[in-house]
């Protein structure tokens, strides 16, 4: 079912925030397996407003109204509802005294306009806001609901939490969720891992097929609607080994939030191993990236930054030769930092990060030029080189390589 | 004048990403005095993208449509937006000519489709994208304007900066330029820096004072409209000066892109001092974005990541004995590591951080404890303590740690 989602405000309008709230809420409504097919701003403009509402109201069955709800006269969301439904707003006289009650307490003396803020619906339901003052409001009209959000962020989550999806379920009596589970890759074009999917997932039509690009992963969600749970986790199971036969050297896991970072961290923490560092062009990116994840302090004790030459052979005991000999951006420097590092911290395991960040080249390599070397204790040092595009920027570079040194050790250690 | 931003993408409708492009595009576009007046998402359907498209039409002069520009079949916003307009596809074979060489450079196996980024609309005029291989696309058609844009934000605000914004100011002669300046601010809460700006500022009407939160710093932006080049600035100056002398002390330089660690890095750099740092909360992030500006290599060759105690003890010399009496999360113990690491890099200044980033508490001190200790040659150590709110999270603590350890270099140096 078409729901939409409209935001109101002139800070959205001019840039001034982020709209989180709508994401937030078309990530709940997904779950019930409504949809915010739409999704429209507007600022704090009555005829504007009226004019949003109504169109909303020719292609969706369900409407949110979200912001506006402020005790000023530039809040005008509830009043703008009510005109373009044709009916009046009333007072809910115990929300009211609450209000009242609510500044008495805290002592700061109450604007009469407040009052604004306990106004709802006539032939409505006030919603309740756990955390703020501003009532929301649940409004049907021919068959079609309309409902009054506030805009704080804070208020507009607990809101929906507590008053809207509780209504929404009742009112929709949603029991066909959706089964949704997310896949993480890194290290393989998009459009190559998905033609490769498509190939060897071909018939499972059921099982709905999309790919996110993150930062730091390629996320493939694999959903299936409208079948009962354990069916669709069979299916969904199917796919993914299917999908792992061909991928499996590229993913890292399942999750939407995941990050190999975390994998990796857990992955130390089962086998009570412990990791270090010696950082060039990452600069700390890649100990920063581990410390990040809660826990960390259980497989790492600490590393090095070597970004100079100097810092490298100070630090890491590296020979100056062998960095004159072979240049700062080699594999065998990676392998000598990785190795150094190991040495110093007595660690099972150490990685070493060399590289061109840019946006200059470096030694006659272009930017984008990645040397990564691992040492684990009681294996042969490995080393891997990365050609990333430049084009990309010196930050990306950076949070790249770090991503590629940790699918590094994740897969040496799956070996 | 009125313009419409749609964004396109089955990733928004569901709720699994926020949607940051809108608001950065909608910022740009107020500076040229142009208003993102009506904002709207839909999925990749062709059928409702084609009456989203019309529908804007209808009510804005200047409509962008925004993400599903990638090499798949799912991403229909190029053919959708020339369906639309009832006009066909292009190759631009100079750009095409242009990715195939990057896939060769990176030796990655191109697929037929990516000849998809390289087309626009016949009557169009291609977009260049700094970052990524898909080309966006200018359309003008019956005095209206049609602009595609690609959807990840590195790309999407690359060619915003860089190809779109140029021609805007181009083809609407925005003369009556708006005039507007950014001041950056650390370490004071919004509410309170923005009422101490207001009674300063109060006589000064013709200057429009917003202020917008980012991570790491409050931005107060100064703006004037229609009035000659040289007097808004003069009206600038005289408010920027009133500000200052109330808030000079949380003041770091003017930009809207501004950071901290670049004022620091090229304050270093002028000075010809060096930098080093030790770092346990923050866990590498400091050097990290120390070495995140272009540069950085003039003022800072290394450092050290000091997590575990022992770590402390072992790489700076720091007394085990110091650590067992003051705590790891000490005054003491940020002064040993500023110290210790200044000595063992023979730099000019040492920075070290310890404190509690959370979930957890720390020898009973709560998530948000923080110490920095720095130590700057012939001049006392100085310490820093820091309250921030366990409420931010472990990674905002983080960060903020880093960025009042820069603003106390600033402030050092600046004395």
């Amino acid at each position: 079912m078409d729901a939409e989602i409209i935001s109101v405000g002139n800070e959205l309008v001019l840039g001034q925030i982020t709209n989180t709230n709508v994401a937030y809420l078309a990530a709940k409504l997904t779950q019930l397996d409504l949809t915010a097919t739409y999704q429209t701003t507007v600022d704090d403009d009555r005829i504007r407003l009226e004019r949003v509402i109504n169109h909303a109201l020719t292609r969706s069955q369900l409407v949110f109204v979200c912001g506006g709800l402020g005790p000023t006269t530039d809040d005008i969301t509830m009043p703008t509802v009510a005109a373009t439904m044709g009916v009046s707003l009333q007072t809910d006289q115990r929300h009211w005294k609450w209000i009242q009650e609510k500044f008495n307490q805290r002592q700061i003396s109450m604007e009469p306009e407040n009052i604004r803020q306990a106004k709802y619906l006539v032939g409505g339901e006030p919603l309740a806001n756990p955390v703020g003052l501003a009532l929301g409001c649940w409004y049907e009209t021919g068959g079609k609901v309309i409902v009054v959000l506030p805009g704080p962020p804070a208020e507009f989550k607990a809101m929906v939490d507590k008053s809207l999806l509780p209504k929404l379920q009742d009112y929709y009596h949603t029991e066909k969720q959706i089964i949704s589970r997310t896949l993480n890759f890194l290290g393989r074009p998009e459009s190559q891992l998905m033609d490769e999917i498509a190939t060897v997932t071909k018939n499972e039509k059921a099982v709905v097929i999309t790919s996110y690009v993150q930062p730091t992963a390629i996320q493939v969600r694999l959903t299936v609607r409208d079948l009962p749970f354990e069916e669709a986790n069979q299916r969904i199971d199917r796919v993914q080994a299917a999908i792992l036969q061909v991928e499996e050297p590229y993913f890292f896991g399942v999750g939407d939030n995941l990050t190999l970072a975390e994998v990796v961290v857990n992955l130390l923490r089962a086998r009570h191993l412990k990791l270090t560092a010696a950082e060039s062009l990452t600069g700390g990116l890649f100990q920063s990236t581990v410390c990040s994840v809660p826990g960390a302090s259980n497989v790492f004790d600490g590393g090095f930054v070597t970004y100079a030459a100097s810092a490298k052979e100070k630090l890491l005991d590296i020979p100056a030769m062998l960095i004159s000999k072979h240049g700062v951006v080699s594999s065998e420097t990676a392998a000598a930092m990785g190795e150094g590092c190991r040495e110093k911290f007595h660690a099972d395991i150490g990685i070493g990060f060399t590289g061109v960040a840019g946006p200059d080249s470096l030694e006659g390599q272009p930017a984008g030029t990645v040397w990564i070397g691992l040492a684990i204790k009681g294996r042969p040092t490995v080393t891997r080189q990365l050609h990333l595009a430049a084009y990309i920027g010196r930050q990306a570079i950076r949070t790249l390589s770090v991503q590629y040194g940790l699918q590094m050790i994740y897969r040496e250690l799956k070996n």
